[in-house]
């Protein structure tokens, strides 16, 4: 019986981390003196190295990496992230480090209006650009899926223009891009006094626009005191979901807003922030099966001094997700790395658990675990090399990058740390 | 009249950071436009970069540097770490995440005391491979001057070992390393119960060894409830000044155990840690002249809630510096620029405070004003090329390593990101 060939085979792995608990030791699934086959674009064996060349065919033609004592686990699955904007903050930063309050930078023109301003003034070629560098250190970093939101464009014309530019992205770059739609992010100054006429705008205008050319998988909105009440957010995720788009929700970041009830009722994928969020609204996400995705950088950033209860939700039984919320004003982060460093010092997770949630909770927030977020054979071939000699290191070791090699859908992306894959034409 | 010839010239600076407060704009000396020149090993010139030509010769053999409208600013002098040891504690950071407490770690033999079994196991040879990897790791990250403590050997010849790796790092990493003697760190297991004899043994036997064959620059103390007290600090310390050593103090880190009053009393370079320090304490530091040292990342790292008043020390008038504290226990990085940042987001030091911290705080926390730490004309061209478009990115993009290419005394060591200087034999 002839054996399965090998496109390219992973040795000399301290460890391989699965990410799936059947296949391996403990909850993350982990190979000691492990080894990973690829054939195309999927995974085809994974197991101990000394079981290699009995499970599938190494040839002349396959491609050998050395992992030199180093761990592999999924690539990081980050499912929360508003990266395309243009302009950036940091003037914002160091006022709030100056006691400045958000109220304060808002009323003087920051904040996400001072984004929503560039980004509508900004060109597509410009935001392409912007974003394709942006997630290209997403991909050094370790992210092989990355969620993408709009929302810095609140108008019809330019919360598209901006999908738009996703799509191209997703279409370019090796990054597996998934596209949300957030027109539901704030209300756009020309609409500052006319709250409902907005919201007529996102449902009448936006999302059958969205819809009909396919540009977003998911629709979130910002449910929270200031910005979109419960009412306002289950009404547009239900609309949404009558297009077709499944829902997502920022949640109970600031107060116990209601927002995880929301995302119960309507069978939102995720519900995202819940700093606040209410014993109730935990058990209300368990329920409904909802994710609860979490983002401790933006707690960090803000300086908050609190972060969601992670021990609370994890006894209740909830799947958690960990990702950046990679944005200008509250996380200027792509580093999934530090997010799982964060999910275990601040929120205290166990190393296995923050691993497990950057990568399946990612693929589960994004509805995606039968494509990605373990290595398990027959998934996408999207795997990372790490300078770690065993998988708590990742948590342990904080504020470097130890990616070192990843591939996406079988091909070395990015190698000994370089991006190893050249710029489309105009990026 | 001729001008000065330059051997190297850094153009294309969005700003230049001198850490001069007289040279440019604001408490950081900010040159927008800016230029370096450098001559041997030491800085000619800086200023706008229309006036380079007018001020030096850039002749034929002139290396041209372009910052492609980067910022430039001093290395970071990170004057405070314990980065020669050997094993690691990954273990006991996954057991704190599971609520394990420190007491419960060290009673069934971890903590400090796994790594002084580890250490005093590893040849010098190891010891100095590891060490000069971690270095070469602070040096990507941005730090020229590296101060590195003894402190997990405990026994003479162990100590003294650790202190002669060193002092070989020193001659050979394009770091310049500063040595600190810590044999009061904690009482090894041998002197578990005879702790006047350990306390007899660094003061008769290491203190005079490490002082004859001019080990160590600095002398440091834990002086901490469950170390050495207040009083067994002042001793040691006062032993070592007699001795030519300067000192230091690791101070009311855990509780005011009296620790920045021993360090006015003597009249230490530097009082470390400072989370709990008082009123009282920080008056004292004041009046004596003390540099307050802040770990931010070890009050992150342990997931403590609570950091050193920075505010309230800056308001004293206090120069304060910021150090990585980088260690296997207690915080496991060797990135300045992650300690910049929280630096701001936990403790409110503003962008500018935190960036003279981390580069002419260091400086005087390890009485080197004079020649590093800021990007005056004569001192050492010890420089950083940061891919930020502003000094205040430093602090606000996170997670991510901005720091381009490195040059320690007028050489460029770090290029592109990679280290660019070779191994010496045997690392």
């Amino acid at each position: 019986m002839s054996l399965p060939a090998a496109d390219l085979v992973i040795t000399g792995c301290a460890e391989v981390v699965t990410a799936e608990p059947g296949c391996g030791e403990g909850p993350l699934g982990v190979i000691r003196d492990g080894a990973v086959a690829v054939a195309g674009e999927r995974i085809l064996w994974v197991g101990k190295a000394r079981e290699l060349r009995r499970a599938v065919a190494v040839e002349g033609g396959t491609r050998l990496l050395e992992a030199h004592g180093g761990t592999v686990c999924p690539g990081f699955v980050d499912s929360h992230t508003h990266l395309l904007f243009a302009g950036s903050r940091e003037g914002e930063f160091a006022a709030r480090s100056r006691g400045v309050s958000y109220p304060e930078i808002a009323a003087a023109g920051g904040g996400i209006q001072s984004t929503v301003r560039a980004t509508r003034e900004a060109s597509p070629a410009e935001l392409f650009r912007l974003a394709w560098e942006r997630l290209a250190s997403c991909l050094c970093h370790g992210s092989t899926t990355v969620e993408v939101k709009s929302g810095y464009g609140l108008s019809p014309e330019s919360e598209l223009r901006c999908l738009r530019v996703i799509r191209r992205l997703a279409e370019a770059h090796p990054v597996d891009v998934v596209p949300t739609f957030l027109g539901a992010h704030a209300l756009p100054p020309e609409f500052a006094s006319r709250r409902d006429a907005y919201l007529d705008c996102v449902l009448q205008e936006m999302l059958p626009a969205v819809a009909a050319e396919g540009l977003a998988e998911f629709c979130d909105v910002f449910c929270e005191d200031g910005y979109f009440t419960p009412a306002e957010s289950e009404r547009i995720l239900r609309a949404a979901a009558h297009r077709g788009m499944k829902s997502k929700i920022h949640a109970d970041e600031f107060a116990p807003s209601g927002g995880a009830e929301v995302a119960a009722a309507v069978g939102a994928v995720s519900a995202d922030h819940l700093l606040c969020v209410t014993e109730g609204g935990i058990g209300a996400l368990k329920a409904a099966g909802v994710v609860a995705t979490l983002l401790p950088g933006t707690a960090a950033f803000l300086g908050l001094g609190r972060y969601a209860p992670a021990r609370a939700m994890l006894a209740a039984g909830l799947t958690v997700a960990l990702a950046t919320d990679f944005n200008p004003g509250s996380c200027m982060t792509e580093s999934m790395p530090l997010i799982i460093h964060l999910a275990c010092t601040q929120m205290k997770m166990h190393p296995e658990e923050a691993l497990l949630a950057a990568t399946m909770g990612g693929a589960a927030a994004l509805a995606r675990t039968a494509t990605v977020g373990s290595l398990r054979p027959g998934k996408q071939a999207d795997l990372l090399l790490l300078d770690c000699p065993n998988h708590l290191h990742l948590a342990y070791r904080f504020g470097i990058n130890p990616v070192r090699t990843v591939l996406t859908r079988g091909r070395v992306v990015v190698e000994d740390w370089h991006l190893a894959v050249p710029r489309p034409e105009g990026a």
